[in-house]
């Protein structure tokens, strides 16, 4: 039973750094370029193979593999069966975003699908969380509507099927397994514009695939990329005059920022469970 | 038989301000991205549901729906069409955005389907009205080759299909039904750094379904999308110094514009048709 | 048999630059919007038409085409064979940019497909370069695992199918046919951070295809893309701090530079083939 630390996330942050992991993403076409290219800004890879063909194939040559639900349609649906069931066999981590889920009828049976085959992490707003785990069932599109903190029992609930399970917001609920029981953390901090930038959120979940791949638990891994986030974001709050300009240096923040920042930065506290 | 004018733009402004409205975008793979985050900045939201087995029922939750053929395959033509049928069903506003009518056949035939279902406004540059108003056929891929002025003939005739039509270009002209027969306006300023980015009609087009959403009238609603991205380009022009930084300013400069500001830098004349 | 220099790239850039050639993309999820945006910077134009109604027939219009291997499905795959069949009968240019082939078996299939095809010109990375040619078959997702230089053998022997390859690196190596036989050069220079910014190979592969339409050989358009990158992506880099602050930097940059920039910065030597 250890709960994440500023100084282990920062040691996490270091492995990354060390290992460049290379993610596969499966994500929607509003966010496919801000998904790599805060991946390579953070440090690791990335290749979006999203089609039915190479999805299973790859998951197997991947670190991590991130499944967004975005914007699917038949193909990439089949694609992210493939993909889960080829991750899983292959034993590498994986990440469910299940945007949009609890309004959207189609994708939520997706979800529900896709729920089944044991992701390793669950990423997601409050009102998405909150649907995936049955207790909820309302969405607003793809932008939350709950306190992300209302959304911890349901995050919980879905340790039976995830390893570890995050709800953001302005502060993030974050729980995993342990061998004592669910265990969780908050991270604080980051920068309300993040909302007013698309794939902010599209990407924490391919930076969760990438950590997972360095993690030594997959609730290690999912709160380092919310620490990772929550500092780079303040920093890039700090450089910037509006949503544009705060995109730009938000990648650069991701990039400039080192292990030793977020062992002084990030704000992570134990949460009771 | 009421011309939009600055102060009628501003209290639009004001109004998508206060209200936020959402949008569903089936636009292209070029754009969504930017669409999205023009919304954003602009200080709308924006969900891309462009799959066949949503597209209807978000219409019905969604304040504006946007339809631009940028790059149709046979999966999203079907959405088009299921989204269009959705919105009139709901009573939701929506928007065509004819990208490459005329010049490209099936496209073409897309869009004279859509046209039949009676889209609250339509937005395109001076060769894509003509071409979808049956008066002209060429168009030089996905750029105007044709001054926006001469599509007015063409606007006026597709309000037997729409409630208020624009054609974009160095000066915007937009016309819209009243109870007095056609009327119109137009919008002058702008940067011609619009054109040396892609997406700025796209997201255009984007603004325009939010608009819709808050505004008395389809003839005010468009024409304060065009104003407010008027003002916000002259303002990002005197931010940036090319294509790349002028983008970044202008996502900056659609947040930061406030009604004032539209109320006294909106250049707005009534125009005879 | 003439080699490109950095005059003859020069005055290749003033002629693009005059005639702003429009580019037909079939390009991944990932890059099509900074493709476009690169494209308009650098003083072209681009359509992205990858739908398999519309691809054949607009390969007769445009002045280059470009195939990017990035995200195929099964419907852009048709399309793709469709673009490149409609851009032979047309006598256009096309480029085939062969991305992640090698690793990934579907696509590699696709690829060797399309050689068939005879592309004017093949733009890749050294390990694309290599498993196209036959020679290798390893790749590590989208990225170079090999050195550029390791890869000219390939490259020389693809010119079975292509009249001009490049292998891109900190060093491109680039190759052509001649009346005397293959002949080639190098282009020195660029930024490290082309790397940390996704899409800017896809984005090259683009200029390519736009360089096709105005230059005297395929091999002068192949090196004058590759220069200009070059010459413009350490121009950004020097006012950048970031990978996003550089991917801005990088548009200004290419919409800046001149021709007489070209003339005194491209770094293009012979190489012996």
């Amino acid at each position: 039973m250890t709960h994440p630390t500023a100084d282990s996330v920062a040691d996490t942050l270091a492995a990354l750094r060390d290992t460049t992991p290379l993610v596969q993403s499966l994500t929607n076409i509003v966010s496919a370029n801000f998904v790599t290219n805060v991946l390579l800004a953070a440090g690791a890879s990335n290749a979006h193979i999203d089609n039915a063909h190479e999805a299973a194939g790859f998951a197997a040559i991947a670190g991590g593999v991130l499944i967004n639900l975005g914007t699917p349609d038949d193909g990439t649906a089949e694609a992210f069966t493939l993909a889960a069931d080829g991750a899983v066999a292959a034993g590498t981590p994986w990440v469910l975003d299940p945007v949009g889920v609890g309004g959207l009828p189609w994708r939520t049976g997706l979800a529900a699908d896709l729920l089944k085959k044991s992701p390793t992490a669950i990423r997601g707003n409050g009102s998405e969380i909150i649907a995936l785990a049955g207790l909820g069932n309302s969405t607003r599109g793809v932008d939350s509507a709950s306190d992300s903190g209302d959304a911890v029992p349901a995050a919980v609930s879905l340790l039976d099927q995830a390893e570890a399970v995050s709800a953001s917001g302005p502060v993030d609920y974050i729980v995993g397994r342990s061998t004592d029981g669910p265990i969780g953390v908050t991270v604080s901090g980051g920068s309300p514009l993040l909302t007013k930038v698309t794939a902010t959120g599209c990407s924490l979940g391919g930076l969760v695939a990438a950590y997972l791949a360095v993690a030594s638990t997959p609730l290690l891994g999912l709160t380092a990329a919310h620490a990772h986030v929550a500092v780079a974001s303040e920093l890039a709050e700090h450089n910037s005059s509006g949503p544009g300009s705060f995109a730009v240096a938000y990648l650069d923040a991701l990039a400039s920022v080192t292990p030793d920042d977020l062992r002084t930065q990030a704000r992570i506290e134990r949460l009771d469970v």
